[in-house]
């Protein structure tokens, strides 16, 4: 099994390069391997392109090898027509005698249909090699297709004793920077790869944020803002339409450039109205940045698939408290004088 | 200078793509960027193949943009000719009026002529942009370069109660499994990424073992061996010629195919000999990985740069003792029941 494992975790290395770009697609990666050497490999680039299989095969120069070739491939290949043709197809074209699967697809109407459709025509195919790893990879896509709501990422930082935030001297916000120049770019390049980012009113009006990604190369998240009674002025960087934004409210307003005003009930329960209409608009994966209240609420109505809290060596003694978290962290990484842990809420 | 940065970021990460196939060239990375917009990237791919530079002006489809241009790159341009021309003529030639430097050159004689070259001709240049972490990438490079010998990283499995082995009962060697498949894997992309992998002679008696990659894509690492009166019989792995294989012995017979025999004098310091051989060679970075004696002996000659140590949830309570460590982890990541900690004796 360990020769199988070494290209799986090739292909899931691959496929991670189309992080940020493959939604609402997941991401793939294919490696074909002939006498124990790649002869081609491929990921899914972005949305709309050709699949991680056409991709793989099109970069093997001499095609006769594919007909003793083995294709790994991350998820398994789809057996129905989308932007592209079926992958399956392909690979019965080309005579592709072995193939080897991560996972299967989530859908449970099409799961395992792939691997039917190439065993029906003679090709050996392998399932589960790496699974867990191949899920955890399109953990996004797996739970918009199965919860039918985003992957919900929390995250805050705070200091050694416990506060998200300083306290307010006569009225005046002094911001306190809890995080260091290497993991503010770490938070960075999580925002260039979820879909969505999404803060508390109380936060744009003390912050003024732009949540734009600046410390790292990557595509802006659509920012998602909750403005129950419009509080946010329009000088405000989150309503400066540079980027896609969705101010949930209750009492909608026409629409502005880049600016998309969604009416929501406010009496009932805003959280899943928020998620449900996220989940229409095809985001599949959500960073909620803060402040504690709104932070509080996805942990208390249990709407949230991933933690990450950075603690900073700084005491602050007063000031708003962080989120309490009664949890072991899965993953807890310790460098110089910070810490990141890790929660997760399900293993897929 | 966070657009700087972030950019730097970018040239970082695609530097390390090369990982493994550099040597011992260093990894560099280059972005071109036109109104904040990347027009082209490149990285140093392998050894003898074209520069970051060459790469990333290649990528460019509009040439005429490259006047008004911001080359980033994250090691100084080169100012001679080695196998391929000098990066500061591309520059100039191409007339990009602006780059952007992680650090400079290693070399004392030539560090900050590739930046005077081009602010002769007129270019802006700005250096020391994420230096550290420009420097870090290359700490292979760099301390073979100012130090004249491999960077050095040894690395351990043990127990939780420091055991790095298990009792022998009745003569007979039960080895015990210290890693998880996700540990082993990083292991061997570790090994992948080194030039060579070094275990002492009991270490093969007992445990006959191949170091090569096989739980990740990679080539393998070259084999270093210390067997002073030849005790290792011919069948085992290490000396199967499978890989380029050096044996430092007292008295060499001759080589074998795959199979160099380096002669030693063993009444003076053989860790300075093999250091200096291997360096002569071109071994940049070297991974021991044990056993005890041989990991004992370069700690206590401080000969090493990093140290990986991985602790398992198991006790053994009795065995062969793990090296003594009396220092503080620069960083640790604790995933599951497994502890990895990362020593570092210098940042460069």
């Amino acid at each position: 099994m360990q020769i199988e494992e070494k290209y799986m975790a090739r292909c899931i290395a691959l496929a991670r390069k189309g992080a940020g770009n493959t939604s609402p697609n997941p991401m793939v990666g294919a490696v074909i391997v002939h006498q124990d050497k790649i002869i081609g490999e491929g990921y899914h680039r972005r949305c709309g392109e050709a699949h991680a299989e056409v991709n793989a095969v099109g970069m093997v120069q001499d095609k006769s090898l594919l007909t003793d070739s083995t294709l790994y491939v991350s998820l398994e290949p789809c057996s129905h027509f989308g932007k592209t043709p079926p992958c399956v197809d392909l690979i019965i074209k080309h005579r592709i005698p072995r193939v080897v699967v991560g996972c299967k697809d989530p859908f449970p109407e099409v799961s395992g249909r792939g691997v039917a459709r190439l065993q029906e025509a003679g090709v050996e195919v392998i399932t589960g090699v790496l699974e867990q790893e191949a899920r955890d990879l399109n953990r996004y896509f797996m739970t918009s297709q199965l919860a039918r709501r985003p992957y919900i990422i929390l995250k805050w930082a705070q200091s050694r004793d416990g506060f998200i935030d300083g306290a307010r001297k006569g009225g005046v916000h002094v911001p306190v920077v809890l995080s260091t120049p290497q993991t503010m770019r770490m938070v960075h390049k999580l925002r260039s790869e979820v879909d969505a980012i999404m803060v508390g009113t109380n936060t744009v009006l003390n912050d003024n944020p732009s949540l734009t990604v600046r410390s790292w190369s990557g595509r802006n998240p659509v920012r998602v803002i909750v403005d129950r009674t419009l509080r946010i002025p329009h000088g405000f960087h989150v309503l400066d339409g540079a980027v896609r934004t969705l101010v949930f409210t209750e009492k909608a307003p026409g629409n502005r450039p880049g600016v998309e005003y969604v009416e929501a009930n406010f009496t009932s329960d805003i959280l899943d109205t928020v998620l449900s209409e996220l989940h229409a608009r095809k985001i599949q994966s959500l960073l909620v940045e803060g402040g504690t209240e709104l932070l509080n609420s996805f942990i208390a109505a249990n709407l949230w698939d991933e933690i990450r809290v950075e603690t900073a060596h700084v005491y602050l003694k007063d000031g708003v408290p962080a989120p309490a978290l009664n949890l072991l962290p899965q993953s807890t990484i310790l460098h110089n004088d910070s810490k990141i842990d890790w929660y997760r809420r399900t293993d897929f």
